[in-house]
This record gives C-alpha cells, structure tokens and sequence, in this order.
C-alpha cells in the first residue's frame, strides 16, 4: 500500500491518558483508537496485524478438526438462568440491555450456554461425536477497570473453541491435540520462546486447566517456572498440597495470559440437556471443553514484548506488511517499479511514497511502525542500482541489488 | 468437507415460530440458528455463504479505494450527545447499557459519529484528502418487531463504508464510483436482474439518495419502476413534485433494500469538528457520505428469491460449496479419490460419504442445501467410469466421465 493513501497519521508524541505501554505505542503509531476506556477501534495497520493473529489462529484450529461458526452478542437470559450464570451475583461482568418489550437480555461474554442449547438439535448419537467447532466472536466484559490498554478490554474479539466428546477419554485425547495446536499458534506469531503451558485452578469438574502464560512486565498474572521441565504453575494454586511445588525452587515471573484451556466435563450438557445415546442405547450426557485465545491481548503482548524506544517491532508473522520501502530520492521511478515487482511475488509492501517529508522523517515513522524489513532507496542506492535494506531489530544495513530484492524478501516469509 | 464430520443436521419439517421462508429454509437445512427473535447465529454452512458474499463486497470496495478498519459496538454517548442523537426520542433504535461506574453507553447501530471524532486526528489538510474507509462490522438495532428472518434483525454483520471529501464535487465523483460498485456486487452475488437503483428521501444535505432495491414478496417497501429507464422510484417519494412521476405509468412492487448510498454532507463534520485547510490556508468542514450492504440480508433475499420447493438454490458465488458429490456406492474408493482431485484444483466440495442412508436421503439433503453442482457416484456410474451431473435448478442429468470433471467444474466457478 502507498503510505500516501494511508489515511492514518503518526502522532510526534505519546497519546495523554494511557497507562499501558501497548496502547500508547499503538495508537502514537496508527494502529488503535481509543473510543473511551477499554474499548478500542482497530485502524487499517492494526486491522491487518489482527486479521493475521487471527490466520494463524484459525490454521490451527482447522487442523485439529475445528468448524467454525459465529454465535450472537445479543444472548438470551433463559440458557443463562437455567446454568445459573445469569444474576449479576454469579457473574459480575455482564453487559444487559432490554428489548423494547422490557425483556431483560446479555451481552455475549462467553458461549458455553448458547452452544451447548444449539447443539441439541444436532447431537443425539454417539455417531454424531466428536464435533469441535470455534468462532472468532467479540465479547462484552463489564470490566470495573481497563488500564491494560489491549490486552484487557471491555469489548475484543475472541477465539473460543469448544469440543463435545462422548467421554473423558476421547477429551483428553482432544485435550492434548488443542494444548499442541496452542504451542504452534504461539511458537508461529513469535511469542513461543517466552510463553509457559501453566498449571491453573480448573473448575467443577476437572481440578486443573491450563493457561499460556508469556511472560512480561505487563502481565496481571504471577507464575513460577521449574526451569529444568520448562513448566509453569499459576500463583493462584502453587500452595496445592497434591501438586508438591516448593516454590522456593522456582522462578516467579509477572506474565500474561494469552491462551487457555479448560475440561467443562458435563457441567452445561447435564444442566442444558445435551444427551447422546451411546451405542447400547443408554443417554449420556456430552463431555465438554473450552479453549480460548484473545487476538488483540496476543497483539498487545507482542507490542509490549519487543518494542524498543524508537518504537513498535512485529515479527514476519504477524506484521501489517512485510517490507516498509522509503523512496527518498526525487526520482521515483526504481521505487515506484520496486513496489509493482515485490506485490507481484506477493510480498506486502508499504511503499512510503509521501512527497515534503524528510528523510529523517519518513525514518522514524518507519521505525515507530515497526514493519521487519526496511527498504530504503536514495540517489546514493540508485547509483549501484541497489537498496539499503535493514532489518527492524537490527543495526546493520546491507546494500543489496535491487533484482535481487524479490527473492532477498522472499526468504523472510514466516 | 466431508458431509459425515459437518456437525449440523438438516431437519426433516420447517422449524416451528418462524414467519419467514428465509428463515424457516436456513434454519432446516442447517444454515442459521436462531437463538431469539431476530438474533440469529451462522453456523458453518451459513458463515460460508456470508464470508462469501463479505469477499465479493469487500473486493469491489478495495477497488475503489476503500480501506478497511474495525470501529467498536460499545459506543461512546459524548459524541452522540453532541450530533443529537443520543437521546431515545431522537433515535428509538438503540440499545443501552451500564458500565459499572453507572455510566450509560450504547451499542453501535451505525458509525458516523465515532469515526467523524476518529478523523479528526488524521485529516487537517486537503493533503489528505479524499479518505474512504469501510468495515465489516456488528450492528445492533432495538426493532419492535422482527419477523423478516434474517433480512431485518436486532444484530447484523453491516458493510458501512465512510466517505470524506473537499466538497460536494469530489464527493459526486466518488457516490458515483460506490453506485457502480454497488451495482458490480449485486450482480455478483446473483441478485442483479432483480435489483434497481431507487430514488429515495435524502437528508438535511441531500433531497435524495439511492436505494438499491431487489423484487421479493418478503421485502418491506414499495418501490415504482420505469421499465424504460429501468429506474425505480421508492414509493415514500412518489408523490414529490420536483421529480415528476406519474405513479400510474410505473409498475408497483414490493422490494427489499438490500443496499444504499448516501450523502451527508457537513452535516457530521460541522457538528463534531472534521476540518481540513484548504490550499488558500481556509479552514473547511469535510464533506461525507455514506453506503451501506447488509450481508445478511443480501443473504436472506437469495434465500427468498431462488428457493424453490425442495430447497435452498444458491448462485455459485456464494453458495457454501461449488459442488456436492454424493456417493451412493459401497464402493467408495472412487467417489474418495474424486473428492481430493478436485479439491486439489480449487474447487469446493461438500462430499456426502455418510453410510447407512438411502439415495432418497441423500437427494432430499442436497436439494435442501442446494449447492449448485450435484454429483452422483453409484455403482451404475462407476460401471462407465462416470458420475452423474445436475445443476441444482435444472431437471436434466448429465453423465461426465470422472476424468474430465476438474475441468467441467472449473468452468462453472464465478
């Protein structure tokens, strides 16, 4: 994209009245906006670093057999009151709203509920399960206070999978394929050198559950690390007698949780009527779980992860383009044939095309953006028919011929 | 995808409590889930129809130089305090709700406010001028009634594109680009033929905007069309004398507005502050438009419009597959290796490899579904190293050797 089209500017300064470090840098560089506290729009850049987030999320989840739908915001109170997570006693996070008649109804924070209902007009044999199926679904949480920027909103979209199985075997089994599928997801958007599969509480059923937990100074969380098995185990629950942590011997991090998993076991299909009948005839009720991941809290860990003082850094990944082309020379020919040649081995390209600015500048908008790879072509390059290209972590810049470029970026594809 | 993994089963009767033929189809054969009045959940098959009909629009507004954000539902009610519109009496279609400090804040049922406040850190000269945005995004709307289906609901998926612009005459230009795209899209999606640019009432700025109406006995407006121009005229303007019609001369039909463009003028832009300086050094409100398509009902109306007595008919650009290959074989090595042949060239198939259910089952399913390719493997085809082709309105049976269906079906790809 020609950054002269881009509608969105850079500020020269950190925005007022934000605490967190990823929502300065992401609105300071265009990728957010802030609509009031907790609650962010995503700008074109920012657009684009989620819809990858998201891809890669979404490979995954249709790898280990997911089906993906989308469930409503607006949620109907009479699912709820039968689980009893209704009453703002039992769960103080609802957003409600009335219908014009003065029915009371919810703002979606979670799907257990609607899905397992919609789910009984499609389960009914052992031959209809397993089934997994996922939604990238924006979710309402009446949060009392949101100073985290992105990564603890009142309104964000969420992955949430869930898996019905015909019993605890066949879930753990599932279980297990899921937990794999996060360390991929996390390992692949460049947090997996930093992220620690945790122990945490679990819930009725299942004593336990796991979180990804990444580590950062951001975090809301306290985790303690075993070193030699790369494990971790969630504040919330080192002093548990059975698990036989000395947390002495641990390392205790602040982190993040950007993922979790989560046995629900027959909580919702008992008290919801999620039956099968298995193949003796008996009804069963379906064994259930939940796996949840928050694309923008994972943008706003990786924001808050490897951002230097000049600005935002994106792994290959998930950054809104792969190469940032500063032509800063008058002729914009090379640059402009540049531009053409690396879309078209599908290389995404922001060309910083912007007539008036300086050099210095367009540099520091370049490393304020954080893009991987910048491309700078200037009279000096042009006299070698070559670019100066510098990675964004990087200090070292190397002259490179412009032919040889599509193949140079190429090979940086992640 | 493999018919026996897809988790959702058409049902043999029409749902109960639902008035419309949209929904009642859709939600037999496995489409929707409605969870309330007028809230409707996609599942997989149905979210394939919708990605669908997002990509051809998304792919026409990226050509006229749209750029793609994501604004928020939770909405902010300074803004709106300020344009006017936040008040009940001024707008009787919001939802509202509390955040835990008692604030009241709304649910997004449109987007001029928010992103006209957004703008104005982004736009100060003509430089930057002309912007267009557009999103795919959650709208809520408090309808007394809902009885449509899913052509009018209280939580839809909207396409709304933004306009900014110098003046009247640049924003011209452009509304005449979106009317174009508009009518490219609707075309593509199977509904041209039926659908006509409508006059309809304007605004405080414009006496007029375009409606883009499609003939159904479902739709909830009149609209009057000239069957020379090919004009039409929304019945709600008939009787303005500037324009001349004579109501009697025109033909009388129900229609629903599955799309509309819309001038806006300084209306948002003075009342919220988006100004620009023009190139003498003058500061200018910025003049907007806006142009909306509601996927979902763009959906609806197909459903509406094409079904026919055994099912759902969809046009090829937006049906949830290319191709349904039913195999009525015992013999199923064939029926597998034709399904990944094709998949291996890009086409999409629904492959019914289910056991245990007759031919009638099979046929009834797919012409409940209605994909518009059936294919039929059996022992009898397979005796000619064939399968039988139907196209899902047509009567007629073609027998194509397997060997050349790749190519058969490419060409019908749109």
């Amino acid at each position: 994209m020609r950054q002269s089209k881009l509608f969105t500017k850079t500020q020269k300064t950190l925005p007022k009245g934000e605490e967190s470090k990823n929502a300065q840098l992401l609105i300071q560089a265009g990728f957010i906006h802030k609509e009031m506290a907790g609650v962010y729009s995503f700008l074109p850049l920012g657009k684009r670093v989620m819809e990858n987030i998201m891809r890669i999320i979404r490979e995954e989840m249709n790898v280990i057999g997911g089906q993906e739908l989308l469930l409503t915001g607006l949620q109907n109170p009479e699912i709820w009151q039968t689980s009893g997570r209704w009453a703002d006693e039992a769960v103080d996070i609802w957003f409600k709203t009335k219908l014009k008649n003065d029915t009371e109804i919810g703002l979606s924070w979670t799907h257990e509920e609607p899905l397992t209902a919609l789910m009984r007009n499609h389960i009914s044999s052992y031959r209809d399960l397993p089934v997994y199926v996922y939604q990238m679904q924006t979710k309402f949480r009446n949060e009392l206070r949101a100073k985290s920027g992105i990564m603890r909103t009142r309104e964000f979209i969420m992955k949430d999978l869930y898996s019905f199985c015909k019993n605890e075997e066949e879930h753990k089994a599932f279980y297990e394929k899921a937990k794999q599928a996060y360390i991929k997801i996390f390992d692949h958007v460049g947090l997996g050198h930093v992220t620690y599969v945790t122990m945490a509480s679990g819930g009725s059923f299942a004593k336990y559950s796991h979180e990804f937990q990444t580590l950062t100074a951001a975090g809301e969380d306290i985790i303690y690390i075993d070193e030699q098995t790369k494990e971790a185990v969630n504040e919330e629950i080192i002093a548990d007698k059975d698990l036989g942590y000395d947390k002495n011997k641990l390392r205790k991090e602040k982190a993040v949780e950007v993922g979790n998993i989560f046995t629900l076991g027959t909580k919702y299909s008992e008290v919801l009527g999620l039956q099968y009948q298995d193949d003796q005839g008996n009804k069963r009720p379906v064994f259930m779980g939940s796996y949840g991941i928050g694309p923008a809290r994972v943008m706003g860990t990786i924001a808050e992860l490897f951002a230097d003082e000049k600005g935002l850094v994106w792994p290959s990944s998930v950054a809104p383009f792969l190469a940032h082309l500063l032509c800063l020379s008058d002729s914009v020919e090379e640059a402009d044939a540049l531009y053409e040649q690396l879309q078209s081995v599908g290389i995404e390209v922001l060309y910083d095309d912007r007539h008036g600015m300086s050099a210095g500048e367009k540099f520091a908008d370049a490393d304020l953006i954080g893009i991987p790879w910048r491309l700078v072509i200037s009279d000096k390059t042009l006299a070698s028919k070559s670019a100066e290209v510098k990675a964004r972590q990087s200090k070292e810049i190397e002259l490179v011929p412009l032919r040889e470029l599509p193949n140079y970026l190429q090979s940086k594809i992640s």
